[in-house]
């Protein structure tokens, strides 16, 4: 660090996306997950999370959940709304990415126009995670029983039941989470991330210097 | 991990704020700077983040321009536009201090209840450091002549000249910007950091494990 004197001025630099990278052993940038409800978002998110932090990954989980309650808080669920809610998640997980973090960002986010707005707003290493179940699979695993309140017009506009699903048109991974189980697709989620947010030596070198 | 079955769950765990913080070798948390235009809030963030990051600290700044420039991109300048934005950049500082890291946070904040806002969003670990300066002397400080402007009424409600500037009544640490030179001030928010969110042995073995 350069000491100044009492002449503050604004120009001091951010630390650059490499010096994080090569600090952290592994690229930063956001998965993106999507899909129905019940295609398995949350379980994977939170599933692949705990095994990359296992390999030294400096990982985060952003999704529906966390947004709503807080930054998202004053949204309600019109179109417009769920918009803004997906576009707060997306800014967030830029954010997270370009502060050196490998984002796991879990939202329905139905439409390709939001897709494609989050996909503008975190800039570099946004990768289009398609969680492609059908609507039958989904509602069977649906413990918490929203897709038959859905049917029973006791929630409105569910994806899937009473609103669209846009199916990415060219993702950049599909998991087909009707046939794989979790651990399939935990490990060719790893897979990817060492593919794909590597420096040099690979993911494993995370933590070491 | 443990490896699911097929009948896809959603409570799987998220990493804990302990683990995370082994990991690091640092607590996570919150520094949120206050104080009027010029009273050095940027110059001392990035400083900061720079020699932190070279201790090895999981650290990222967040600050007013970081925000506008896309999570409060929709945002206007009202009173009303400003509590939501200081509000944003506080649920933004709380999800990545949960991430486990320490974020340091800038924003003019002038307002005692939005800093109250901003200290509910973030919960655990924030802490408020009041830039101490007076308005004359951020006068002659600011080479991007804001103040100037805002005297000749060329920028509305300027925190100092035509909006006031509520001071902390306890903050957690106050820095007098107007006598300390840049090097001093680094040299006490890293005294600061080190008693505050230090894990066993302390931030300097960040990244060992």
């Amino acid at each position: 660090m350069q000491t100044r004197s009492s002449n503050i001025t604004r120009n001091a630099h951010l630390i650059s996306r490499s010096d994080r990278a090569h600090r952290n052993g592994h690229l930063a940038g956001v998965l993106w997950f999507t899909g129905l409800p019940g295609s398995g978002k949350s379980t994977l998110t939170r599933a692949l999370e705990h095994r990359l932090f296992e390999l030294g990954v400096q990982v985060t989980v952003i999704d529906n959940h966390l947004v709503r309650g807080g930054l998202s808080a004053d949204l309600g669920f019109s179109r417009t709304d769920r918009a803004e809610n997906v576009r707060r998640g997306a800014e967030v997980s830029g954010l997270l990415a370009r502060a050196g973090r490998l984002v796991l960002a879990g939202f329905i986010s139905p439409y390709r126009t939001d897709r494609d707005t989050a996909r503008r707003a975190v800039g570099e290493n946004f990768h289009e995670i398609f969680l492609d179940a059908d609507v039958a699979v989904c509602e069977r695993r649906d413990s918490a029983r929203q897709y038959e309140r859905a049917k029973a017009g006791l929630i409105a506009e569910f994806t899937g039941v009473s609103s669209p699903y846009e199916k990415p048109l060219s993702p950049d991974l599909t998991l087909d989470t009707a046939l794989l189980d979790v651990g399939q697709s935990i490990g060719l989620l790893v897979d990817y991330v060492q593919r794909h947010f590597a420096v040099q030596d690979g993911i494993n070198s995370a933590g070491r210097r």
